[in-house]
């Protein structure tokens, strides 16, 4: 089944790529853009067909390799 | 206004990112992966206060910098 791991910076954490996006937005004539933050989603395909079994396979990759839990959290979402 | 854009590659696009991230959770022990596809989500705090208004200069963005329309899709979220 699928499910997906949504990672996110934690608050406070710098984002040079959102801020990037941010000048690059500007410049291009997009005005009013006052904050960007950039995250990433990876979806996986699992054999697994357990919904409950699936979500905690998925927090288990997520805290061992998907997501820096320094500066990283993390969501995991069946679908 | 909180505006979430979702940029996704296009079913048939090769992902070796999401390839390198199986072989690694394969590595790690992780079996059942059958596959891994890594998309982006960007966070745009918009001063722009009209839902609508919002999710189109959303739209916008995304169409001219956010995504790459030939090889990706992108959806726009509020909040």
């Amino acid at each position: 089944m699928k499910v997906t791991v949504t990672v996110r910076l934690k608050p406070g954490v710098l984002d040079p790529q959102g801020k990037a996006i941010g000048h690059a937005l500007e410049g291009l004539g997009f005005a009013g853009v006052t904050d960007v933050r950039v995250g990433r989603i990876i979806e996986l395909d699992l054999a697994e067909q357990d919904p409950s079994a699936a979500r905690d396979a998925a927090t288990a990759m997520a805290r061992r390799l998907l997501a820096n839990s320094v500066i990283e959290s993390f969501e995991v979402a069946l679908g």
